[in-house]
């Protein structure tokens, strides 16, 4: 047995797909020992099985009209007690030592905000002192549990987020997140057949390409991993390919810039014509959504001519109806001329550190969607991310576009 | 609302049938929100779901030959967790307050021993707290905590014993059972149509009833509920029958003797022909089926004659292969002279309390089964019990002649 000091950890976390069966945990258990065999100490997350969180919603549904929260969460969280159980069997079976651990046992105390809590500390005894007794602990992903000892969930996604809590709490040496996909690819190898699978990601990046619709990790994991140094390695629980490393790079001047397309298809604008360009008007637009709880994306508002604006936002296909129908009313109370808006959007984004620092990636991006005659609805910018706004229809033929122009079929 | 002083409690228990779907369960919740409504303190307890721990049960068996004990306790506290945040739900559906509390939260502290943990002690002040606030607390059965917070499940009637230990710990008025019968009758209703509902039944009586066959309630849970003079009404979930209350009984004399007749078809015998009559013998036998965990149930050894007796005892049909392949080989060390033995077998039992004081039971009961041509192998009695082992074949025309020999139709 290696000495307490030489110990090297990581943290594995096994998502739905990877524990959706009885057959699909055995195998996940034989990767698992794999790495115990290898020498390391290790720490499993897991999540519930396939649909069964989707099961227990329905059962909630057919009792209540509107289930309450608290209840919600005692009910969701047996999702994850249940893979975690079946986890540790199947490794105790295997010859391994093994023991499951709830939120509650393996201490990670949480807000009371039922359904979307927030971690708030881990108190990772338990799961020290069953490495310190040779066991391998398979922890409830997404939930947790508050001082008075109520069960919480964490909200979207709640199992990476709960791995790389723990990683960060244990100082492991990395977190795996295990997964169906075999890595961040420079763009949705469904859409981009020549996608190429990136080794490694800085955390920006990802945080830009995961909100932006390569949903492999949730961003407030990736958060997390950022604020903590935490190296999230995202691979596939079905093969033995590398993965992604999702890390701090610092060497930014030494690569290429651009490393990834996003695309997302599910976006529906808004645009309110003539706004007075005086204080106070974005805020009356935007208080009714965020009291609605719809959630707004990207803002552009022009500079302003002859004191009147045109205001432009973003929102889900599926929020459009119920956003304008709350904005329409405030047209004339805020003296707008008026409003029109538009569904079948779609957003392409070009993704990269230091892109910023270095000339010329908006206009080579323009350019490339002027030559695959595609319209430019809207435009943003961040740090790491210049994003356009184009037709739904054409943002296959965008994200292709931009791959090609960028070169990222290439190493 | 009612002053503390004021407040009357009762405990109710919903099993698994009466839990058994998203419709029964908001039937259920109608029920428990009647109680309420009737100005009366409600705590609930409820089993899994029907059929969802043999589905778990099942999945542990998928992942493991033979599933480790902790781990499979915390695979099957979810089962109840479910259903009581689902009992939860609807109550608060229907304008009640209910907060469903897991057996950690409840307080229900056990030992270590898993899947058949036995209850330490109760810490009620959550479930307290909870009634003063207003709210139905919705307890799990079935399950515990040791004080290293690891769940445990209590083993076979686990949830009648958690309903019972809840009503001994708060002082409650009594416990409702509820299930699919309508309460304990004078015998087995599908074997003896005119079997007769009781109104009353002493615990000593239910203890012997219960474990004789008529398995309503759990012998575990009867007799707790005897050591705290808690009154058990148990009835049906499915109707407004009274149902039938155990409690402790004290006019013994000016009532009836016998109050039921008891019966079990799983019944194999084992007889040991011509064992010598000396300390150590019965020890030599009954070691090695203790130590292979075979329930010995019935054992009867006649008078010694000549220094040589025969010594008989009963086991369940399955396990009649071991324990003959077990005791076999002592035979000879012992100085007996042979084996034989018999599956196929019944006993019929003639419980009432106080039935030992008054004469003639006995011989009431063997002169209603010769009357019905029924021969008798072997003939145990308790206090309050008169057991015969009989032919399986013979055994539901054996309940009917005794049912009305000793008149059990009849008030």
């Amino acid at each position: 047995m290696a000495t307490q000091g030489a110990r090297r950890l990581i943290v594995q976390k096994y998502g739905g797909t990877s524990v959706g069966s009885a057959e699909r945990i055995t195998r996940s258990a034989e990767r698992i020992a794999a790495v115990a065999d290898a020498g390391y100490d290790v720490v499993v997350t897991v999540s519930a099985m396939g649909k069964t969180t989707d099961e227990l919603i329905g059962l909630a549904r057919q009792v209540s009209r509107d289930p309450d929260d608290r209840e919600m969460d005692q009910l969701l969280v047996t999702g994850e007690q249940v893979s975690a159980s079946l986890m540790a069997m199947a490794l105790i079976d295997r010859g391994q030592q093994a023991v499951s651990l709830t939120g509650a046992q393996a201490g990670i105390r949480t807000t009371r905000l039922f359904t979307k809590a927030r971690i708030t500390d881990i108190h990772p005894e338990r799961i020290r002192r069953e490495l310190d007794d040779g066991r391998i602990p398979i922890v409830t992903g997404f939930q947790g549990i508050t001082e008075d000892l109520d069960v919480t969930t964490i909200g979207r996604g709640g199992s990476d987020t709960s791995a790389v809590a723990i990683a960060a709490a244990l100082g492991a040496e990395r977190c795996e997140i295990l997964t169906d996909v075999e890595g961040i690819y420079t763009a949705d190898p469904r859409v981009v057949p020549n996608a190429r699978k990136l080794n490694q990601i800085s955390y920006e990046e990802m945080l830009e390409l995961a909100s932006l619709g390569a949903r492999v990790m949730h961003p407030r994991a990736v958060e997390l991993g950022e604020v903590y140094g935490v190296p999230i390695l995202v691979r596939s629980s079905f093969s033995d390919a590398p993965g992604t490393l999702i890390t701090r790079i610092e060497d930014v001047e030494v690569r290429k810039n651009v490393r990834g397309i996003a695309h997302d298809t599910d976006v529906a604008k808004i645009r309110i014509v003539g706004v007075p360009d005086r204080p106070g008007v974005a805020a009356a637009i935007f208080m009714p959504l965020a009291d609605a709880a719809i959630s707004v994306d990207t803002i552009v508002q022009n500079t302003s001519l002859d004191g009147k604006t045109d205001l432009s936002f973003t929102v889900s296909r599926a929020e459009h109806s119920r956003a304008a129908a709350l904005v329409e009313p405030i047209v004339p109370s805020i003296g707008a001329s008026g409003l029109d808006h538009s569904e079948d959007l779609a957003k392409v984004s070009v993704v990269g550190t230091g892109m910023q620092s270095a000339p010329g990636y908006a206009a080579r991006m323009f350019r490339a969607l002027a030559g695959a005659g595609i319209n430019i609805d809207m435009i943003t910018t961040s740090d790491i991310r210049i994003t356009c706004i184009i037709s739904a229809s054409q943002a296959d033929e965008a994200v292709n576009a931009l791959h090609a122009a960028f070169e990222l079929d290439q190493e």
